[in-house]
């Protein structure tokens, strides 16, 4: 079960490390019976089988806003092309590493053989399916060979003394950046079920499922009624 | 120094307690070096003097993001006339009392007799002052007979089977309420620039500055570049 | 079919009027074109067949953000206690008429006979009903009785020379109010969804109705498809 | 003076297109004036000079929501290194050209030769110099050659089979991308404060500048406001 300081590894180089939380089923429990005031206050609080009735009741029903009183903060390394996608979700927190002033990390996003994906199907329904091995080879040299130039190139444009904010323009959207993210169980559900789905890219569902983790960890009744009523957030 | 747990009285009846939180200065300072990777993890992490000097460098400049990493929930009881003002706070999660399947609290705001205030000056640039002895007796006993009568006719039209979301319709906006609110740093620092301040009204300025007490605990270095650069949020 | 100007009334002395629009089909047809790059700009673009099943499948896979590319405007008239719960819609802007500073509205909301109701059912699954017509005028009586009480002890305080914001703090939730709200097509349904319900109180939900009627008129395509699958924002 | 259906042309390959708004000084007024039930409302009504005073008093004490009800939707075409500071701006509403599933657009950007800047300075007070001319046009040079290699690798590796999404990673932040932006007034000139500004990159204070005349061109009183009590966002 990871909890807070543990390091989830996702992909070739990422991670996902939850840095805080203040985040239980109780906060879910009194945000609702507030509005009742009968709160369950006090170190000796705690979930029992009626409160957890109660959350898979606000699941169910979508009453939404009780799942916001908790905070999870994370702490991630992605390649950009997955950060571009994770910071469209704007109920959030985010402060990123910054290529302006701050010289690039030197990693760089190769997919395993096995994720050397082709596309198949139509608009609207399309899939995805390994390539032979010897095309995953090529493309995964391929890859290294470019990141390995661009790298390159980014150096020489240091030592011509241009600066970073210009020089990162040669930087590919494979490179891996750094952020912290700070969110509440509501607009998490929201991420996770966008995102650990079958429809998302398949590198962003690596780490929404390390998210998905922390998150069933911290909150297993939360997490349990998210999962029994189909996986949207409420 | 208040913190967790601990109960702010304001008012006659009300409150500001301090129901959880995870907020302190180290969330800023990390929240801005991540900006170059130089984040302060581990239980051994401490704010240091370059650390405050950072803090201030935020505030001055304001650089408002790496405020957002941290989580302040607060149990609130205050007027609804209060409350009213409190919820259109919008980067906030809030769950409140209903009075649509609960019965509503039998507390009303009576202000003390110093506080019975006259408007005085022109639009945009109003003042209040004290009236005199006997008007703050008047209007006291006043609205304490309206309280009796309007809780009175709350009773009856529930006798007479009449639904508590309709029967609420006699209550006056001076009756108590209780909510729960979730904010972070940021957010909280624009609540107190706005309703700890000459032009609030005084009611919400007693919780706002109970809400600023509570924060200036938990973030002193935070608190006092806020308070420095002017008191405005970033 | 009512569009930007028009008032539908609502209530006894309510109404929503459309103040001004920016919102059409074709703005959620071209926020998810810009996906591939296919947008139909310029005063001929027209939304088609093809164009009404992108949106279909827009609502129905749950792909949320061509919805926010609009904006309605509304100018609303409501109950305090209404405009209790519609403020609680955060992405969302509103400004509503001040009691600080300036005088109530007299006006306020009595129930016709028929809506005079009763709770019945359990927790978690209420109902209402109509009580008996002699039940339904004496609470009739007595709410415009207590109103008007409350409108004189209002007035009563003004006259001693106590604040508008003081004095206020008589005026029952059951008075009008007004307020401007703006919105986009995204957050609009996600309100509909949640206040044009059965299990919301029956006084919103008459202006959530009014609310949908505008959004119909004005977005007929995105309107049917929510309709279509459930009713659910998307 | 750009208004509706305008573009601007920013950088080597870059726009600002006005797509859509209903912004004007007006919305501001009457978000103001419905604290005291005065709108102007109908199509004669106009702003006159006291509510210009009226919009310089609520800039100047910081009255921001009457800024937001009002509408600007933008097409934007720039890098993906502007895009990734754009699109951290939340309070808006963003539909961006996916690589997902459609092509990338084959136009990179290459700074002018006046544009090619070496950073100077201490951190927190960084500023940026031309290089000297032989060093602009090396820079310009490699810049070139390495965006074509890398457009020749992605052709190779749709060529290969290889999904749009993975054949993505080798593509530069220096590539064009395209996107919608719907925003309101105070969240524009919280964009504008923030990147028109000395300490922004000077790529995204091309762009901001832009912005910046359709946003005075709709709203000129407003706009003035802005620009009288030192371009701070209210």
């Amino acid at each position: 079960m990871p909890s807070v300081g543990d390091t989830i590894e996702v992909l070739d180089h990422g991670f996902v490390r939850l840095d805080a939380a203040e985040a239980t089923d109780l906060s879910v429990v009194n945000g609702a019976r507030v509005s009742f005031l009968q709160m369950k206050q006090g170190p000796d609080a705690e979930v029992d089988a009626k409160d957890e009735g109660l959350i898979r009741f606000l699941m169910r029903e979508g009453h939404a806003s009780p799942f916001e009183h908790n905070l999870f903060r994370f702490h991630v390394r992605c390649p950009i092309a997955v950060a571009r996608e994770w910071m469209r979700h704007r109920w959030s927190s985010f402060n990123e590493h910054s290529l302006r002033y701050s010289a690039a990390i030197d990693d760089f996003y190769i997919p395993s053989a096995g994720q050397v994906r082709t596309q198949v199907g139509k608009p609207g329904a399309y899939r995805f399916e390994p390539v032979d091995p010897e095309t995953a080879t090529r493309a995964q040299d391929l890859l290294g060979k470019h990141y390995q130039e661009a790298w390159n190139r980014y150096q020489e444009l240091l030592e011509m003394g241009v600066a970073r904010e210009l020089a990162r323009l040669v930087l590919p959207v494979g490179i891996y950046t750094e952020f912290y993210w700070s969110v509440n169980a509501r607009a998490l559900m929201n991420f996770i079920a966008l995102r650990n789905a079958d429809q998302a890219m398949w590198e962003i569902r690596q780490y929404a499922a390390a998210v998905e983790d922390f998150f069933a960890a911290a909150m297993p009744a939360t997490h349990a009624a998210f999962v029994e009523f189909g996986r949207r957030a409420p």
